[in-house]
């Protein structure tokens, strides 16, 4: 039984209820809790509590955990009997234990893939091109400003960052992202951002914090596979909405129709991966209006924000009308160029106070890993203060001027067909099947001839389409190109030779 | 379906299959791999699937996983009708949304309890101590070694791990780990090792990958709450084992007692906190023994490995006998002073095989956040390999010497009782209530008036102890224990003077 000086420790101190007769879930029951919360009742449980709340505080929300000794008793039902261990037959022998079917499942096929492809043969004459993972300082032309790098030594040789930090992040990260990214027409304070490990592991809990038997969440097709591995993980199915590649925009109309009484959120990602879209203000305003009528909570995964071309503007979806509650990932790992160091966040756009609980169980859920390297947190205010806008300015002009040198080398080649990417870091090629073979064979075969690795197109459900990364040096980027058009070439006059046999 | 095209990916190469006829688990069905994987044959399955695998490669683990649109086919039962539209009430204004139950209520206490204590009033006109979270570096006076800084900054400055790493960590943070643990007893290598984002991370993943339907974890009452926490977070139920803290054992019998068909793991903490036990080498063999009649797998929570003191050595669960599969989970928090930098690993002491399935269900789990900072990872080989031993015997003596102090003064304190600690970095007091009232106005009192801060027992499922920090300068340490005497002193006084009134 849960005393209320058990109660308190769990309570949040502050304002007042926003119901008169709030209610909270504890297991399977209820607890109710009246106004100025003096008196805290269990309603359907089977262990009676009706105890006056001491000191009478107004409280804002009352998150209740069962204490350490009352969760013993419901988790541990009782040491079992000698006749339950005899007919509890052990294995004899060890097995191979089988591992948790959900989880074994949550692949990230980027990942696996990219494990396997490392294992293949490649031509050892010469030297490797990896477009293949989505890591800007592979090609390592470009990288962190010194200013970023000052701001990490700046950290280690002050000494202050090497205990542990609060769960959802240090004080002046969260205030750093919430000055940096507050908005007139979408205002956040500190206490609205989460520090969290890379934009993964916000897009995670996000996922996670929504799970609830049986609700769907609506994920791009083509899209990130990471979406669907979080789904699947925390038990929350997928349903996919199609984005037309070539046209830059989400059918709206299957979009609408795929909503259903369970359908709890969407994930826009704009700009977007694999296909360097960047969504048009009135076409995210579409999405916002849809959104709205449905009424359905909004993750956006802003990770490419900012890495805009060919003239194409970036909207983040928080700043656009109609309002819904949007929770936006995001981090420095592509901006920043540091995408190994792990340091995202999601900021909590809480309109209509929707997100109350979510935010409250992602809190929780901060709490099992305590967050990204402090060193990192404590230089994150410098990075997003001082990193000078030149720096952005010249990654996109690097990614303008390599999506210009392949898309022109690449249309020249029969049977490939590039789209025109205007954000992000990629660009999507598809390939004719008829001359060349499916993708796999594609990538496989040039791996093997000319070293040159690109992703998949599968990976993100565009099948016989591959994806090169737009960050190498110009003159690699060309050599890549190259390479390409020497292994179609050579593909098309086999095909011609086996084809006059 | 699954083309045997779409299924080579998934695969790794190498080696040969373990036994002659390897299952592998595809949803609810089942698929048989003959020796040479020449025939991939789906047994139970309403997708009829045989077919020769193309190279015949020889495969030691054949993960399978559903191609993209296979996925979508599956989980996107077609797009909704109108009718159903018409008939799925979606919410007309915006709900407060419900949240993950499960996740909400995976809630990590002692990050709770800290938030909480956080916002208490203490008395401004003496310097809080902090007594209260794990952190050694909260007293400021020890830190990190300089050449742990000096491994930092040189990574910083060589620009070699700004980009991603591999999901399991960097080949040379593996490595190292793998070269600093592996004993005769028990070997291993860097295949055995995944970095993770602290200690809490690794128990998180070894917990997620055993999770099924109906298993149950053994954990230690008194233990340290994150374990239930995370097995609750991962659907396995929890069933206690009792520590008997005076004395510093397990009680074996009623640990027997508790094991059941569903049992698949125990988690033992060594040294152990919060009591500050050191299991002796023939109680951990008596543990093994059990653990081994039983075929139960144990994870090993060593992350205040080697911190010992008062004489008592530590012993790695690993390199006694009996051998049963062991996850041993570690970090550089705590010997290295580091908390906050988030470096952990597991190692899988793969005893029989037993472990193959979890170790690749840990994989694929480390692929959803992409591991801990990389700068820290570049640096692990140099932290691990030289910092001097002088270092943790500096931090064991401090240990020792506080812990010293703190028994003598505690013990002079009528109704309060120290116990002994022999390792970890805290003490155990034990309030007699009838004095004080119970541990949580003890606490909050201590606070209030002597800006004292200590952990609730409770935490810890030890009601009416609190828990000290044995990591600050002696100088603190000897106030604290004053502050406390006084409080006390103050305590009986008004108790007397109540009494007579």
């Amino acid at each position: 039984m849960l005393s209320p000086k058990e109660l308190r420790p769990y309570a949040k101190y502050g304002d007042c209820v926003k119901s008169p007769l709030a209610k909270f879930r504890r297991l399977n029951s209820l607890i109710e809790v009246d106004q100025d919360i003096n008196n805290v009742k269990m309603l359907d449980g089977d262990v009676p509590l009706s105890q006056s709340f001491p000191n009478g505080q107004l409280i804002k929300t009352l998150s209740i955990t069962l204490n350490p000794s009352d969760e013993g008793l419901k988790e541990n039902d009782g040491p079992v009997t000698k006749q339950q261990r005899i007919d509890d037959k052990r294995p004899e022998e060890w097995p191979i234990f089988d591992s948790s079917l959900k989880f074994q499942q949550a692949v990230n096929r980027i990942r696996t893939i990219f494990d396997v492809i490392e294992k293949l043969k490649f031509n050892k004459a010469k030297k490797p091109i990896r477009m293949n993972l989505g890591d800007p300082t592979i090609g390592k032309n470009i990288g962190p400003h010194e200013i970023i790098l000052k701001a990490v030594e700046d950290v280690l040789k002050d000494g202050n960052f090497n205990g542990y930090l609060p769960a959802a992040g240090a004080q002046c990260s969260r205030e750093a992202v919430a000055k940096k990214y507050s908005n007139p027409k979408a205002p956040i304070i500190s206490d609205d951002v989460i520090i969290t490990s890379g934009c993964s592991h916000a897009l995670d809990m996000a996922i996670a914090a929504l799970s609830e038997n049986g609700r769907n969440i609506l994920v791009p097709d083509i899209g990130f596979p990471l979406y669907s591995a979080l789904c699947r993980k925390n038990d929350i199915k997928v349903r996919t909405y199609p984005i037309n590649m070539e046209e830059g925009v989400i059918d709206l109309k299957r979009l609408e129709e795929q909503i259903d009484k369970n359908t709890i959120a969407m994930i826009v990602n704009n700009p977007m991966n694999p296909a360097g879209i960047v969504f048009s203000k009135s076409h995210l305003e579409e999405v916002l209006k849809i959104a709205h009528k449905y009424k359905i909570i909004i993750i956006a995964d802003e990770i490419y924000g900012d890495l805009t071309f060919n003239n194409a503007n970036f909207h983040s979806l928080a700043t656009l009308s109609p309002k819904v509650p949007i929770i936006c990932c995001d981090g420095i790992s592509k901006r920043y160029l540091v995408p190994g160091w792990r340091l995202g966040w999601l900021i909590l756009y809480n309109r209509y106070n929707a997100l109350d609980n979510i935010k409250s169980t992602i809190l929780t859920l901060t709490q099992h890993m305590m967050g990204p390297c402090a060193l990192i947190q404590g230089a994150l205010p410098a990075i997003l203060e001082k990193t000078p806008l030149s720096f952005h300015e010249n990654i996109c002009n690097l990614l303008q001027n390599n999506a210009d040198i392949v898309y022109k080398k690449i249309s020249d080649i029969p049977g490939l067909k590039p789209l025109k990417p205007y954000g992000a870091m990629y660009m999507m090629v598809k390939i004719d099947p008829k001359i060349y073979g499916n993708e796999w064979e594609f990538i496989e075969n040039l791996i093997k001839e000319e070293s040159v690795y690109c992703f998949h197109g599968s990976l993100f459900n565009a099948t016989n389409w591959f994806r090169m990364l737009l960050t190498f040096p110009e003159e690699v980027t060309k050599e890549a190109c190259d390479r390409i058009a020497m292994f179609c070439f050579k593909q098309q006059q086999q095909k011609l030779i086996n084809g006059k046999k």
